[in-house]
């Protein structure tokens, strides 16, 4: 285990890396997608080996202050003393597999249950869920025994991640959702919009309904030019930021 | 594209068409009728060849010194070098097209896009949406090649301003919805309350029930008595803003 | 047409009358019953002939000041040059056809709207709902020609309150719903819980089950026992004015 | 009954104990679990013979000078004068049959009356739920004659406790729901997990589609290690209390 530091936030790069990672949290939190339970992780852009998240806390809480370095086996490198996330094996394993991807979630939507314990497959139905245009998302159903379904180890992240694969989205059975994305504002957005792509699916389902999906090509596209591009996704920034602001006052 | 000149908000009448622009896009952020994305517009009472339309922000975030003076080919001829919405190209070519109207909507609300992907008739099953006198309103799904399902050209507006014909409801499969009013308070009116009828139809035809629709004489008449008469729309303009003023201190 | 005279807030009786009708406009939009439509009244407590309702405004912006003394024939006794709501004869006629009771609930709650269209008998499911005792309510269907769907004539609230008969709910076709209570608070607490017993039913209806309904011995009551007694209702109310504090400091 | 005293806050134990109480009730009502009605009770760790509970008073409005000491016999012991809960005959029998749990809930949410009334078996559908490994809840439906469905006499509440046995989830047809746990933080994630699981339950039957449910096994193993472990337990109580705050300033 690599020798403990204090985090410094001196560094532009870093000390704006864990901003984005404490906006992150709080966005999530006042946007209804996650509640005590779940966490987001941003790969270090200075050293790709570690990755930020907040210590066992909910998103709503997070501040600059709770925001540890981890390293890729799930060894926390900062803050020694300070309890991490159980499941920060989720995050260690699937950034320590995907070189692709930078920002990875774990959460527990309501829609996101559904689809994951009916096998329903969770399609691109709107621009906006564009990011699904890899198919039906693999469905993890390999929990450990006496883990409570829970990730709590780098055996199960590990095999968390060789179920997601080359995949953005994953499902667990009965527990939630893993996204990935190559950067935290794109994560962000990506989550945002796949309970919202997954609600309507659902609502047009409940109709007896089968729904016009997007083809590949067209979510591919609607994914780069509606949604990741920065004009779309800096106004969602904005958008999510200013509307956290009206309830957390104290997000500068 | 005309000379640009800063937009000048001593002239009363231009100055209440830009605030009158700012509340709409308030209350619609406030309402939950858009989110980061979609925009509102509305013709220049002094120039029917130009119109006023937020630049590229969120509507939340909205504030007079947003506003920009568009033409109805898509330029800016005010506030040079400040971002326009990539899908100004919709309104430009629906205020070209529609001389009976002044005021354009894009948005993307849950229960639109769950008809636009059923193919499900979208009709009048309360009074409060009896502007959806004319039937089935239009699906537009000729989508130009590489725009991810967004509307960035003076061709595509011009061919979601075909489609939408003599409507006042247009529906984008997979992405949202256009509506088209005489001006800002009627149009606010109609997308809200088309929110509101389409889930009270959703959930109707959930239960397996066609529901009563009422006929066009009768939605057209509601249309004209019970939502776009200034007895009922003053009052629900007031509700709004004062709603708005709720959440958001900075209105007036 | 009585002689036009200022509401006297000096007398107790009539003060604290007008204060109860101010309050339920607060409840009912903090609640999210009403919007900007929709209006409640109240018998005065001094002149059985004459009720206490708002001018022309939303229930979220109603203040003492607001309220207007209007007769049985829907002409406004105080006040005069304030406008009224074009719909208070539906109020007028069903308090002098109703001595047995001094409240009025007109609004649009979206269940309701469902039920009145698909012509499901809306049924007590639920110990709250109990005031739906009698059986399935009438729905009005018999709209004046020219008027919208509105009720805006004495001869058409003539008709609403002949349809309504000696029941409690009345539906109204495509448009919403009216409520008699014998007081204020019960009236406020029985429009609440017709929206959360009817979501109920609904539900329960969605899953393609017929849910088990209570008898109408059990439900009247239920009504008696735990809504309009005392114990609960105060409860109700004091729950209610502190929730709606909450949002809207300006009550005491 | 027992001589009646004032609550003495000062000894830590019994403070400490009534402060859980007013958050559970606080919690709850901010969650939107309990409105006006329902209520929370502690066995008083000091007194196994007695429990904490408000006065009658809704969740949202109860500081420590609502908190009632009762004896199991539905006796009020401290605040003579101030009324109980007609309902108190609910904790005061479950926690006389059960001396193996020290915390009961009684509420009305939504999805609860649901089950109860189509009699389909709430079953765990994700690892939050897990607290549903028992099996099928018990549904009560033994109400009294004259009592409105309300449990208002010892002989019912010891019918009600009789009916639950060694449950930890109850039924109350067409009324609400019980539930018992270890200690108040255990009890309130199973109330707002309990509206968690019920909802995606009902939700992927409304899809005609039976979902894949937690094993016994799988279910009791999660409720352990992922909702009544300290490390998630204390970190959903926290979360609990920070956006409680946001609404409600006077939490210290």
């Amino acid at each position: 285990m690599p020798k403990k530091r204090k985090i410094d936030v001196t560094s532009t790069i870093r000390g704006q890396a864990i901003m984005e990672v404490v906006m992150a949290n709080r966005i999530l939190a006042n946007e209804g997608i996650l509640d005590a339970l779940g966490h987001v992780s941003l790969r270090n852009p200075e050293n790709p080996a570690t990755f930020f998240q907040a210590r066992s806390l909910s998103p709503l809480e997070v501040t600059k202050d709770d925001i540890l370095e981890i390293d890729l086996d799930g060894n926390v490198v900062t803050n020694a003393g300070v309890k991490p996330y159980g499941e920060r094996f989720i995050h260690a394993s699937i950034l320590r597999a995907r070189a692709d991807i930078s920002a990875v979630f774990h959460g527990h939507p309501l829609p996101f249950i559904i689809f994951s314990v009916t096998g329903i497959p969770i399609r691109p139905v709107t621009h906006v869920g564009g990011f699904l245009y890899q198919g039906m998302p693999p469905i993890y159903d390999d929990y450990e025994a006496g883990d409570g379904m829970l990730i709590r180890s780098r055996n199960e992240g590990d095999r968390i991640a060789h179920n997601l694969g080359h995949y953005r989205v994953q499902l667990l059975r009965g527990h939630g959702c893993n996204i990935v994305a190559e950067n935290i504002r794109a994560l962000v957005a990506s989550a945002i919009y796949l309970n919202f792509n997954a609600t309507i699916q659902l609502q047009a389902l409940q109709l007896g309904k089968e729904p016009t999906y997007l083809t590949a090509e067209q979510a591919r596209e609607a994914m780069e030019v509606a949604l990741f591009d920065p004009l779309p996704l800096d106004r969602m920034w904005s958008y999510w930021i200013a509307k956290a602001r009206m309830n957390m006052p104290d997000i500068g």
